[in-house]
């Protein structure tokens, strides 16, 4: 049994820290690096990337919308070919960061509003996987199991990965509890952990309904910007480890 | 004999439009595309690298500080840790665009306050050529003659371009008259042609004193921004034909 | 008879050039003026406010989306308290510049997307008009007639003025045709004309089904930023003075 | 004996927080709010505004340069005439936000490469001073004793209220010991507040030579977004209190 951790990093921007980069280094084994959209200046992108590579961290390319003002947290109507473009741009800007630390980019996951469009809108969706394999087919696409995202990168033929949350409620259809409902994200350590091991122990989860659900996922995400993230990371980390799962970075081109 | 004709390109941002690149790219051998933090929108970016490629036209990264509301054209003091970081960044974003196009990125000339301040100021020119080499020590460095850019690229083993300018008058000891003075721009497409021929065929131009003065460059830089540059462009390109001047890119590795 | 003209201008940001705003400041008699979020720099707003305080032009503060790579024409899904200090952030700044140049702004205009959204989206239509009436109870608000804008503005008791487009076609219900659709926009000055007449005399139009529709309008907007732009307004304001309507502001606070 | 105590705050944006600004707020008796050039957001400000006007806060406007990446800290080349609108834009919208919270802009201060740029050079000291005249001549100018900036505001007849800085070394001129100097800034609580209270009932403080120096000043800068802050901010308040120094706002028009 083997589980991948992945956790967004590299969202610094100037002056303004977020999260502690460093720490969450020595927990994940994929670290979803700010591509400069939604968060990351070129200066914090390329010393994550370096961070991440002398750890064995692999790099991912969190591509964002165009919004530093809302985080790339608002959904932003671009048009298709527009996203393509700014996918690609991104992609290109962060390789080289990654590159830069003796790296390279190895997969792709959308962060915040773009993530929750490309799981029902198709256009969206075949845009960003459409920059990640004219950009180099060897890339993985990492998404909610079940979105469009991950059936479009399949159609193109790129390698696809999906994620559970140990932290968020799972419906009995196996869909994330809205973040809006009360008790939809968790925030003790412990029961975060036991969840983790849950799903990658067993492939499942307690819904809210109290059903037991199926959650097929390589990777589990962990946060790294909340009060606490660190430690509920460790958290994860050392009751996976403790449960005999192996943590470690999916397997790419 | 044989010169390159470079330009600015790909300086359109969302709705704003900016030059006739296509026009331009029908004239020019290298063409200085711009990387999206003084100007250029990933979109059109895009388009350029592709029109430029279809075209057999080399693609160079037009690197400048990020500041869209003064287009780059205003000295801005980064330090030189993160100015190496915007390098690289626009470097790799605007290497995906071309590649996307089927080409590459062959060389690197800084714009606009960028392009002066690498002239003299070491930190900042260390800063750009450090960027370039750890990205691709095949990439070129084009700049002004007797600049620390062209300098401190020597320095890391990179190949070097010397470009001149048929439409500015030099003086006496080969510097660019100060754009301020009158007379420090030249308009008529014909004298301006016939300046261009003078320096690639003979490798001098008459300064403003009336002195011959040499003026050693592998590149002519042809403006495409302003009014009657295509025409102007074209003009040149007319007149070096026309004295049996090859018209191809510089060599690159 | 009377009806106002409004467009509009101050669009142009840094080295991007867009419109030709003297030539409509000579025929409109209310600028939408922009106020940096989605097109318009510092000076050039400072400039346009001059110009049309000159001419006797009202001022009108187009806020918009905060998105300059879109130029506000694609919607971002803001909270309405964002937008609401959004709003304001904007129309403070534009009225700065237009106290600068001895008038004030007198009413508010949303611009692109945020106009379209506004026409239904109830939280983002209050937000829009609680912050005009946090800033000056006394600003008109300047919309489509029907809108949730126009509605919500009444709700708070300000000013509300409607417009009418004479170059875009309308439906047998009153509605803009889709600009999609073909036939959607009109571009023969005359027919422009024709219409802006009809729409300021008779308070009507024919629909694309042939019926006659009601336009209750107090001012046309008549559009700047396109080829011919010009052209079609002067033909439009020429028309309308050769039927004896008067073509002035609305009256404001 | 009365002084005036001011801090630098609303440089939150976005998701990105800076500082603990209501604590400042119950410490300081003037804010500068930033104004969104090149720091704080929309809603911040807004709500910056409203906590200060609650709380019986003196608003000043915190103009900077347009440079979110750098927070304003680097040196931008601005011309004077784009200068002038940066600030009366940035001035206009700050305005209305403290407006609607109940209160209005009394003063301006520049920030960071702006503050240090106005201490000597002219063209750019005249261009702030131009815009804060423009705007409302009732406004003060708050700045470094013998700069430029609080020359020039003189000249235009402006209020103009000079600061000393508790936590900075002075040489025995008068001046300011560069930050990167050892010992330039002091960062003990109790030796920070003996400063304060050196520099408010003596109007003078000891120099790196020992000597002591003239500080004629009306308000005392205290840090708000470095480690300890508030604890610092605090302990000057306590100290001057027991001092016996009334601690309120600078009088302005």
């Amino acid at each position: 049994v083997r589980i991948d951790l992945n956790a967004d990093l590299g969202e610094s921007f100037g002056a303004w820290r977020l999260g502690d980069d460093e720490a969450m280094l020595d927990v994940v084994t994929s670290a979803n690096v700010a591509c400069g959209f939604h968060a990351g200046d070129p200066t914090t992108l390329k010393r994550t990337c370096a961070q991440a590579a002398a750890r064995g961290v692999v790099i991912g390319a969190q591509v964002g919308y165009r919004d530093l003002a809302g985080f790339g947290r608002r959904y932003l109507d671009v048009a298709p070919e527009d996203l393509e473009a700014d996918v690609l741009y991104q992609l290109g800007a962060l390789d080289a960061m990654a590159r830069a630390g003796g790296s390279r980019v190895r997969y792709v996951k959308p962060h915040g509003a773009l993530y929750n469009a490309v799981v029902a809108a198709e256009p969206q969706a075949a845009a960003v996987v459409t920059a990640v394999a004219d950009y180099d087919r060897s890339l993985a696409v990492l998404g909610l199991p079940g979105s469009a995202l991950l059936a479009q990168a399949r159609v193109l033929g790129l390698r696809t990965v999906a994620e559970a949350f140990a932290d968020r409620a799972y419906t009995a259809a196996g869909h994330l509890v809205d973040r809006r409902r009360e008790g939809a994200v968790l925030t003790e350590p412990d029961r975060i952990a036991r969840r983790a091991v849950e799903m990658a122990t067993n492939g499942s989860v307690i819904s809210v309904e109290g059903t037991i659900v199926a959650v097929n996922a390589e990777s589990l995400c962990v946060h790294g910007d909340t009060a606490g993230a660190v430690q509920i990371a460790r958290a994860v980390r050392s009751a996976l480890t403790d449960a005999g799962v192996r943590i470690e970075a999916f397997d790419t081109g």
